[in-house]
């Protein structure tokens, strides 16, 4: 867990930048283990600080330390600094991250650093841009290790060595033609065991069938593919199989933390925050809940509009009214488990939309018996109930509750795995669509039995 | 997504092996782009044909081949095959792998297949079966690829070249004493840049503060680590510094999507399944499920309890009851959107229990916005249900329904958000304990606020 802001070394920082001990600034940017550790000890900097320390230190160091600030610190710093400053450094950032960055800034200041930016840098950021936020080209890095196949083994270590400073990963050499396309790949594994064999070319060595993604698709599908091949990078590849970037492992990670987090809180009805909780302003946060909550209000009216059709005969037996919210709560309680049971199943691919007979087998043996467990708890809870009311007709309790809540467990069990494969077969994301509509259509169901079983032992009532 | 059981190649594969034409078979395996296709061809095969197959690829191709089968065809091939064969086999299986493997198979027949395995890898399971199963030791692998500092580069080079086959990773060297005390690490980028370099040794340029992890910390700890500094590998060290193994960046990403997983069954109230969905018997899924949904039950006994302690009032004002499952779910769905807010916050480390303070007044102001908005729904509402129920007193109604709203959804969020910030305070996962609880409690609070303000408008009644 990380500490609160660190402020070990703020007094010695700032007495540093007061005496403008430029050599001293510098030392500090080298002297700790990480450059994430460095920044942590510059979070209490303000922007223009940040700026007045990074400067002394060397490009390479700069660039780590800033990558390793929080977000809204490295946005505010590009916001409030110098446009040619701004410019120049930009130009040493990872492709992916200054594209993140320069979206992130209001557009007349991102414009004016765009200015500043050396042209060919300009390009690549403008072409990187233009990809929509969930794709794999808007994580991709463009900046990939290349060889050419005629290469010796010798002469691909000496190539990888040139681009060593400034690619993402040159572990994996990635062999193109004259026109960039994507001809194979050479891990540096297989290169290292090649060295010293005689009249050996790239080519003889390369590995030629490559999984690759295409820059629009969507970037679960690109982590997905590198957890399943245990990958350091996914090459990714335009329609005429141009080589035009890559996605590296630590992306990977960060999508998949990313997803996980999207997921739960789309689960519990929340739109996903594109900020850290403390960082959203109120008014978003209050949009991307109020917006789920009233539409699950407007399905939960519903369950008012059920019992309201019965309430004559609900006036005559006000005993049944007692258990409501406790029958509603059993049936939506065992739909949430079975829709996660199988929303995440279909997330890590060991169910398909196409197993659903065998899910809806599973679930109706799941349901009656955990229906049935429900049912013994309560039966005591009867016989306790009517013991300490005696006007209420005990063997009626007896039976409605149990009979009830084996029905409402049961098709709370069906309905909660079912629906989240439905909306799977007709292309919508599962996760969305299922946890809080399964529990307004539980909420509704559970009413509708509760009161059905309740009449039919009940034939007074009618 | 992966496609159903792949029978395409099944019957050559079945005629090869009919024919005894270990070339073809040889072939077969060595064709594909990748040992996980190679793999999905072979799912139809029993565990015997399996063995069949593999046995004709060459060693390290029948490893990576059977990496890729479905776990529990790895089980049975190891349940079913001949202990020598799979006890010399064994010792070519990464060293985390066959840890795995062996813990899942009958005592018995681990034990006759440890018999067959050579010796030094005897010793090496035994060390590694130690470690409990949430740990860093258990799904660390001993296989490091380790250098002294007195190299040169090139003879690094050299060195890395001889482990390159067996070791998970070369791109990380790890520079050892000669008692195998962790000195430093050596990437292969920088071995690269160095290379030609006269007069350097492995000591002058290698990283001597690193960042490590002892064998017997949370696995899910070192997966922060990974992602937070975006390593490849991170080493394991014991209490004397002893290099005894690492963890690389696929373990890293099978832990991530693991956990996210159990985390989602968690907030769902299911003990997460260690098997999938599909795989696990009917009685575990009904023990992991039943567990909590008789706790929830008996926790939701209160709502009926609250609701009986009322009933007499209840029963001259039968309209009331007509609106429970309606508010009772309006506070639910809220405080399920602030626990899950805060409980992803704490679990991307954005969040820290100290924040009590800082989530307490948003939450504050979230609650009483979003109670404002379904107030104003709940007005509609009020006012078409009136107009329907001439019987029903519309003032009081319109009174009613809109305050408990408030209140209920203000309570919602702020206990939502509150008790996993108590839980994580109180060092119990946060995720553990929170979504399920959050909803019995929310429950019953919000039975109490409606019938608190229905009787306080409804003086008549008391």
């Amino acid at each position: 867990m990380t500490p609160m802001i660190n402020t070990l070394y703020l007094p010695e920082l700032r007495e540093m930048l007061a005496n403008n001990d430029t050599q001293g600034l510098k030392e500090f940017c080298e002297a700790l283990h990480h450059p994430y550790q460095t920044a942590e000890f510059m979070e209490g900097l303000t922007a223009k600080e940040c700026w007045d320390v990074l400067r002394c230190a060397d490009m390479s160091d700069r660039v780590d330390i800033f990558l390793y600030l929080p977000w809204e610190k490295q946005v505010e710093m590009f916001e409030t600094g110098d446009p040619k400053e701004a410019g120049e450094f930009i130009a040493f950032l990872p492709p992916d991250d200054r594209v993140d960055l320069l979206n992130e800034l209001p557009d007349e200041i991102s414009e004016r650093i765009m200015q500043m930016t050396p042209e060919e840098d300009r390009h690549d950021i403008q072409r990187l841009s233009q990809y929509d936020e969930n794709t794999v080209g808007a994580i991709m890095t463009t900046a990939v290790a290349k060889i050419t196949e005629n290469l010796t083994p010798r002469e691909a270590v000496e190539a990888a060595k040139k681009q060593a400073e400034e690619m993402e990963t040159i572990y994996y050499l990635y062999v193109v033609d004259e026109e960039d396309h994507l001809r194979g790949l050479l891990t540096f594994r297989e290169l290292i065991c090649s060295l010293g064999k005689p009249d050996i070319k790239v080519s003889d060595i390369m590995e030629r069938n490559l999984i690759t993604i295409k820059p629009t698709e969507d970037r679960e599908e690109a982590s997905m593919l590198v957890a399943k091949y245990d990958v350091l990078a996914l090459p990714v590849v335009d329609d005429e199989y141009h080589l035009i970037g890559i996605i590296t492992h630590d992306d990977v990670m960060d999508v998949v933390l990313d997803e996980a987090e999207e997921d739960a809180q789309i689960a519990a009805g929340v739109s996903p925050l594109e900020d850290d909780y403390l960082d959203s302003p109120i008014h978003t946060i209050v949009w991307k809940r109020g917006m789920w909550l009233v539409i699950l209000f407007i399905g939960a009216f519903l369950t008012a509009f059920t019992l309201n059709s019965y309430d004559e005969q609900l006036s005559k037996c006000i005993w049944l009214v007692i258990f409501v919210p406790m029958i509603v709560s059993a049936g939506g309680n065992s739909g949430n488990q079975s829709a996660t049971l199988v929303i995440t199943s279909l997330t890590n691919g060991s169910i398909h939309p196409y197993d659903v007979l065998k899910v809806l087998r599973r679930e109706i043996l799941i349901g009656l018996s955990l229906g049935c467990i429900l049912g013994l708890v309560g039966i005591v809870y009867s016989l306790g109930y009517s013991s300490v009311n005696p006007g209420v007709p005990w063997y009626q309790v007896c039976v409605i509750l149990p009979t009830t809540l084996i029905l409402v467990v049961l098709c709370g069990s069906v309905i909660g795995a079912m629906l989240p494969l439905f909306f799977s077969k007709i292309g919508l994301d599962p996760a969305l669509m299922s946890n809080p509509f399964v529990a307004g259509i539980i909420d509704v169901m559970g009413l509708v039995i509760y009161l059905h079983v309740a009449f039919f032992f009940l034939p007074g009532l009618h």
